[in-house]
């Protein structure tokens, strides 16, 4: 109803909240968060209620009066036929963008108008990695008078935490890729070392086992957080087993993983 | 003088504390920097005295009573000439596990030596991420009865917000790597973003810099922060010049940078 009314210039944080433990939370991002006049939480669509209501518990423990006001949004849903799959992303983010821009019109029904408005979104893990948000942002019009991202601690440190185990060998580079990834392209060149996100499908499994390790999380900081390792030979079918379980008692699953291949380190720290 | 000594059993917490702006520890940071009974600090040695100054100020800051014990220690000081790179940094990581063990022995002079003691250390960035901290621990004799890692605000992610830029295209893979390793591969293979650390010579400076783009930042979360985007071709020069400034004028410099070559993204997030 309000989609006609002129927003007013809007100041955007996009705040990294980490992985599903709200004590991830940096004080930047409580900081952040309360600076706002307005925070837009996602209702329903794709996002997880279980996720949607970790939202709203960080924002009753850390808020402080004068609180800023929350506002909900429904995610629109993204059409998944036809034809190519970036053009259905953009469009996608160009429908999410206008619906950020509907919830924030219907929330600022006062004052000043020529004010800017400080708006915060809140972030699963860190916004840099395979996150919409900044791009979705780049779509509003008018353009945010600015742009602030707050880091949060990514699903990638919540699992290299959890084993107590660093990512890199000494001196040597890592990949960081997807699931669709592995499987379609193999085990990723010049690298002894692969994080894997957003892998619906046990995509390890491709993989010739011999020599590689892993090192398995989900619900990574959150109460039915799952953790397993091993070389990926034995703890792989047992990874297999327990994802598919875990996910049939929750519903919904979150995981990834570190896929290390033995290997003559070169190099420094 | 009390190296002779038996240590109480230990529990070690690495505790990553962002990289220089103390908003970036997390609640979980905090929580765990109290729950230590002793806190141990570099005092000096390879550490710059203003990162040391800096992680005082972090436990001034968010330590409150009955406060952990601080204890400093000197770092030994790793041999450079010789034989293998690796053999070098095993005995400087035996030997900086010596130095904790006496700083531990020496600050625990009194009760219930059979209590377990809860000792912390404040890790720059993520100790996952280009880190010692984790193989150290492991040369810790007798070993620690535990080991909990504690995820803090990579510079990776400090170098992103700053330029608020995602890591990764929609679904694509990235590298993290050093800057020896940039100079001496290339351009990392099968991917089309590297981000590049540990990098004291501008080796950027070594790749054709047609199609690239660079994001760069330096002390990033400090006061001093330095950022500089562009093509390469022409933000190259500007920042190897920069650099050479900053790092005359503050006496070291850290810095960091996203490579990103012009690419056709073809996949989801
Ligand atoms: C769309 S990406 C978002 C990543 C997020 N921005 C971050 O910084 O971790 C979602 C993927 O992140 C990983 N992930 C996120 N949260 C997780 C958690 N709590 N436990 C395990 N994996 C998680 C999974 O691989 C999942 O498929
Ligand atoms: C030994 S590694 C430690 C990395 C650290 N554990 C982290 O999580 O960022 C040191 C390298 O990290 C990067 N770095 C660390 N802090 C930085 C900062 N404040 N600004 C820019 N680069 C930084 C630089 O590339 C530096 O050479």
């Amino acid at each position: 109803m309000n989609a006609g009314r002129s927003l007013p210039p809007v100041a955007l944080a996009l705040i990294g909240i980490g992985t599903g433990n709200p004590d991830h939370l940096t004080r930047q991002a409580v900081a952040a968060m309360n600076a706002a006049d307005l925070i837009l939480l996602p209702h329903k669509g794709e996002d997880k209620a279980e996720l949607a209501a970790l939202r709203q518990a960080l924002c009753d423990a850390v808020l402080v009066a004068p609180a800023p006001r929350i506002a909900g949004f429904d995610m629109p849903v993204r059409r998944s036929a036809g034809d190519d799959y970036l053009v259905q992303v953009d469009e996608w983010h160009a429908a999410i963008a206008r619906c950020w821009q509907d919830a924030i019109a219907g929330a600022t029904d006062s004052p000043a108008p020529e004010a800017v408005l400080r708006v915060a979104l809140l972030v699963w893990g860190d916004p840099a990695l395979y996150d919409s948000t900044l791009r979705i942002a780049a779509r509003m019009q008018p353009a945010p008078v600015r742009v602030e991202v707050v880091a949060g601690i990514t699903s990638v440190q919540a699992l290299a935490a959890a084993h107590a185990v660093p990512l890199n060998d000494i001196g040597q580079p890592f990949v960081v890729t997807t699931g669709r990834q592995l499987r379609e392209q193999g085990w990723p060149a010049g690298v002894d070392t692969a994080v894997v996100m957003l892998d619906g499908q046990c995509s390890f499994e491709a993989l010739a086992p011999e020599g590689l390790h892993i090192w398995w999380g989900a619900y990574l900081g959150m109460p039915q957080q799952l953790l397993d390792s091993g070389p990926l030979a034995e703890a792989g079918p047992r990874i297999a087993h327990t994802r598919a379980a875990a996910r049939a008692q929750h519903g919904w699953i979150m995981d990834i993983y570190l896929l290390r291949r033995a290997a003559q380190p070169v190099s420094a720290v």
